[in-house]
């Protein structure tokens, strides 16, 4: 057994497998012959928990510190419980109610920062010089985060019918960069195309530069999980050559993809999720009669969004 | 190979294997340990395509006719659709227009009857004297339907944690009755309960009367799916002994239950689908600290429906 083996075991022991969904309505809606790989009935509801275990599991560390209000936070805390270790998750003191009990009732500890006085970065900055024990978490620019979502990429490459190509969202770069890892690893030269906002379409400016490129401010997307202000310095390593390009999408083709995820597939998608078929309804011709994997990778929504998005 | 296992083995190949959820934060909130098995992703979104499958790979006619406006519908064009068999479903001529379509996209013809000049019973039994070479197909009550569904039954024998119950939605009767024969066949002595809307209890009047009894009129249970007249004949010969109980859920219970799929396990679940849930909020003493897997029988719901249930 070399050491990538025994590092990996326990995380392929610990992940759901992902949820291979074939849905002949929505093929044939999209035009394409269409394989969910669904994330939303993941551990804490989406692919973050791949991540948040490999990381929480390697480091030796025994408490982490990490800020975010969305999903990784939520896998963290669900990850560290496992492993009988401490975690503190930095959020705005504006998060949703909702979030912040998710967080909780999987075991972790909140920090509610009032951001109109101390950034969430500044607040995790002084949180690491007081917590010296403690390992600062990135949800997406770390080794071990793209470790841990490249199982995705080999469970894709195991599956038995080949695809044309993959194409999954893009916001720090951690789930694409991962799924290029996972899937070159075990052999696959399947075409990886990210999915990406239009109005947060960093990744893809940063693909045509040649170099990172940063948004401005943080674009107000419905998928805010790809509200991130840039790739991560490791993702980029692997997604300059690894991607084969990125789609960006107009805010109301993510709406219309999670309304055909719900309609045809019975899929309860939050709008980063949906990413990825988003980009089927954009760019149609590029994969017209092609078999294309799409990742939903996740599926926690607020219910009022939800609804929202539903009334179409 | 006995031909019990000849049987079944096409069908078998053809289902997809039912969707394990545990979702730790449901669990907490029912104060169950709960293991879902969903229908939601099976071909056609319910548990009906095994049942439909079944029968149209079993008999040897080349048509079949079948009253319904639901699940059983769909899953019954696209079964015929799949086996190179004609379909012909009869249904209201009010029914909703995507119910309609989705007969037709899975290949399946539409029989619109106008019910208040002729019943579709009435319908159907025309079209029989018409088409005397078809099969004439019912939903449940039918030995080929429980044989169908007793592939669920053979999955959830084989799951890795033994169940201390198995809950699932009663209206004919075709899936308990399915659930049992299967559980059984594998030598699982796991204790099988209904759950059934309270507005439409005619199946747990019969058990306590100890022969079948039948709504007086068509109850107007948002769960649509256990708008049935009563249990089928052949459905009665296994439940009258085969069923620990059945737990009769308010309206409410099943809305509620709907919401909770939603926000704890990211599951769209029809109302029908959530009303094993809604018998463990109905009778939370019957099932405290236990092992329960509640069997959601289908996903496909109204998207205005879904969204009036959402709001609470």
């Amino acid at each position: 057994m070399n050491p990538a083996q025994k590092i990996l075991k326990p995380l392929r022991e610990m992940v759901r497998a992902t949820t291979i969904i074939e849905s002949v309505r929505l093929s044939e809606r999209l035009g394409v012959r269409v394989t969910l790989a669904s994330e939303t009935l993941q551990h804490t509801g989406s692919f973050k928990f791949r991540a948040a275990y490999n990381v929480a599991s390697q480091v030796p560390q025994q408490e982490i510190i990490a800020a975010s209000s969305g999903n990784f936070g939520q896998a963290m805390a669900y990850a560290c419980g496992l492993l009988g270790k401490r975690c503190l998750i930095v959020m705005p003191h504006t998060s949703a109610r909702v979030k912040i009990d998710a967080v909780r009732e999987y075991g972790g500890e909140v920090d509610l920062t009032d951001v109109n006085v101390k950034s969430r970065a500044a607040r995790v900055a002084e949180l690491a010089r007081e917590h010296t024990d403690a390992y600062i978490a990135n949800a997406y620019d770390d080794p071990l985060v793209i470790q841990g979502n490249a199982s995705l990429g080999e469970e894709l490459a195991a599956h038995e019918e080949k695809f044309d190509a993959v194409i999954a969202p893009v916001g720090g770069g951690g789930l694409t960069s991962g799924l290029v890892t996972g899937l070159r690893a075990c052999g696959s030269a399947v075409r990886v195309f990210g999915a990406e906002p239009q109005m947060a379409n960093d990744a893809a400016r940063s693909l045509r530069a040649g170099h990172i490129i940063a948004n401005e401010y943080e674009p107000q997307s419905i998928a805010d999980g790809a509200r991130t202000p840039s790739l991560g310095q490791h993702n980029w390593a692997i997604l300059r050559e690894g991607l084969a390009g990125i789609h960006e999408v107009p805010e109301e083709k993510i709406r219309e993809a999670v309304r055909l995820l719900f309609t045809y597939a019975n899929l309860k998608a939050e709008p980063t999720g949906a990413l990825s078929v988003a980009a089927l309804l954009t760019a149609p011709a590029a994969f017209r009669d092609l078999s294309v994997c799409c990742v939903i990778s996740g599926g926690n929504v607020d219910v009022d969004v939800y609804r929202e998005i539903l009334k179409g």
